[in-house]
């Protein structure tokens, strides 16, 4: 970027008016072909919208009836001082800093606080990116509690197509907690990096006249080359959720879509949701979800509340216990001292018991047990790492954790 | 085609396996790259996951009750003669013989019979294809019985964009009714027709490396130009459509889908449905809604039984009325004589009072008052015009209202 990023009110969608008006006039429009659904600050037009975009398949839901509401008036006052700060910010400011488009606050239950901005609302299914994970990962463990799935077993052992694969050898559980070794990077500040190719692959990216490269998510998976040994270090990768939903659709027999709806929807309670899908119809377990705020709520309540008979005891024991911080890249995420990535779950190891699902340009997830504390977050920072707001975000959940508390 | 074609057992989806697996084998798959979601028998499973396949856009429903059932046992068994054959058929039969994915027949409310094939169920969003016209008519006659729209007055008035087009001088009646005068051809045998090039303008076909035409729906419709006098003759082209379409979203300040939303899913309770979506995310009025059949259903009955307090009694009157037979296409339509097309419906002016909504390959929506009937029938019929099947089909409907008002 070479000129200064607009703000939160400046960047607002609705303000800068993408996509508004039958026709929205030429250089107000938001389109696939040119990328645009990647670019700041029409993202934050385009992360409301992304089925209008790409392909999707509907996750089966309920009609759900909302979430008991105990608003606390004066929340967004709340002052907290975040990383490397020396000034106080309010929880609205931090809101503004972080570009939320839209924020639920639980405590014990009940929702505290609310938000929306720009082209964000209830209804809204805005796209949760590698929050999606997260929702891999509990399906898998709760496979894993039922006795359908060996975290031990090598990937090959399931799924036969990846045995020449650098994910071929790898366990179970190392894909689940990102300790596979591939070659693989995830930097999406680089065109040429693997993010950049799999997105091309999948459709999220078009293609040039020229491509010859895999055309879907799974023959992207077979050209991914081993790169060191695994168990040996966390590092993040994208590609290691996607071998996930492959292994659990075999084990399952259904697709990744279809076992949110009959797993988690379903019997939670929650609305319709949609998931982005590749040219051959599998849902992006990656990071294609789209679900309304309070759906993601709910699914956070029902894991801190123990799960409420729908998820095992034994899977939410895995989700809170977390991976192994020894195995964390310390060097990448220095806003998060200390923490671990296990079962596709991002783990503070913190007081509050914290814990959080998170996707890139800030989607959020935290609950911490120890303070009966649910936060759910949709954002459309600029920056796609958490680098652009953990230095806010992470000591902001944890002040609210003890101002709640106090 | 070259080959005979497979027929409806020996096509059925499940059986051919299209996009069954993890993943599908190479030689099961349906992709959009290659156009196979308009190949038979590819069709009949495309047709069950168009949003798998294209953008789409959500229109908001309601969680509904399902319809009451009482179910005829032995209706399967009812002869009848098609047109044009001496021997007799059932409707079991004629099931087959239309390449049905799924119907229900409602007698006075209730559904009478109830048969589902292949890959479609009854949470299955079929594509409705032409019949989304028909909600746009109603739609359209719904404002201008609120005094909203002037079915007198010209396009351009409510569209300038329009005004250099073969629409701009047309009225919004010739606009609903179809009888503008402009040059674009509907023939889907000739890749080269109207509907070909539009096809690819909205993204429903891959365009070549070289295509420099229009890329969105409203774009393409600028490029129509006149071809003779507006209101002589009934001619079926579907951006008529897309104009009512531009104009109804003018007037109402919001997007088609949106509309139905409001104005028909919400208050009739009709459960959520998809409408796809050009590269801009303007919804194809002409085709592209993606229901549940019972939702169908429920639409044909409140039609049936006079708007049900939603669609106003003026509005109802028109759709019932149906336009002017002297304006139709006989040539065209030898199985449908003495029909007329009016309100984006075709009416049958027959003793039952039969009045259609009816997309390409068989979709169907009967309603014939004075029988109390109403049918909704979605199909994967391998011949796109209604010539491939409304010669059992026309005469099963007619025979279906003599029998159940035996």
């Amino acid at each position: 970027m070479t000129e200064p990023l607009l703000d939160a009110i400046a960047s607002d969608p609705l303000t800068m008016g993408w996509m508004q008006g039958f026709p929205p006039p030429p250089e107000r429009q938001v389109l696939w072909r040119r990328g645009d659904h990647w670019q700041f600050p029409k993202t934050r037009w385009a992360f409301s919208h992304f089925r209008e975009i790409l392909p999707s398949v509907r996750v089966e839901g309920e009609g759900s009836s909302p979430l008991p509401r105990r608003i606390a008036a004066d929340l967004g006052h709340l002052e907290f001082t975040p990383l490397d700060a020396t000034a106080l910010m309010t929880l609205d400011e931090a809101l503004l800093a972080t570009y939320t488009d839209g924020i639920l606050i639980l405590h014990e239950g009940a929702v505290v606080y609310e938000r929306w901005f720009g082209v964000t609302g209830p209804e809204t299914r805005h796209i949760a990116f590698s929050m999606t994970k997260s929702f891999a990962g509990t399906l898998a463990e709760i496979l894993i509690a039922e006795g359908k799935l060996d975290p031990a077993a090598e990937v090959a052992a399931y799924v036969p197509e990846l045995a020449d694969s650098g994910f071929g050898n790898a366990s179970v559980r190392q894909v689940l907690d990102m300790t596979t070794a591939v070659d693989f990077s995830e930097d999406y500040t680089d065109p040429h990096s693997g993010i950049g190719a799999y997105s091309s692959a999948v459709g999220f990216l078009p293609t040039a006249p020229d491509y010859t490269g895999p055309r879907d998510l799974w023959g992207f998976l077979r050209t991914v080359e081993a790169d060191g040994a695994h168990g040996e270090r966390f590092t993040y990768r994208t590609a290691n959720t996607d071998v996930l939903n492959w292994i659990l659709t075999r084990v399952g027999g259904m697709s990744f879509a279809r076992a949110l709806g009959e797993r988690l929807w379903h019997p939670l309670g929650l609305g319709e949701a949609d998931v982005l899908v590749d040219p051959l119809g599998t849902p992006f377990a990656g990071g294609g979800l789209c679900l309304r705020l309070e759906d993601l709520a709910r699914f956070g309540e029902a894991i801190r509340k123990g799960g409420e008979g729908v998820i095992p005891d034994m899977a939410i024991r895995a989700i809170r216990q977390g991976g192994d911080p020894a195995l964390f890249d310390a060097v990448r995420y220095p806003a998060l001292p200390g923490w671990s990535y296990g079962s596709q779950w991002w783990h503070s190891h913190g007081s509050d018991g914290g814990f959080s699902a998170r996707g890139i340009h800030g989607q959020t997830l935290w609950i911490a047990p120890e303070s009966g504390l649910t936060i759910a977050r949709f954002a459309s920072h600029p920056v796609a790492s958490g680098s652009g707001n953990d230095p806010i975000s992470v000591p902001l959940w944890q002040a609210l954790g003890r101002a709640l508390n106090a």
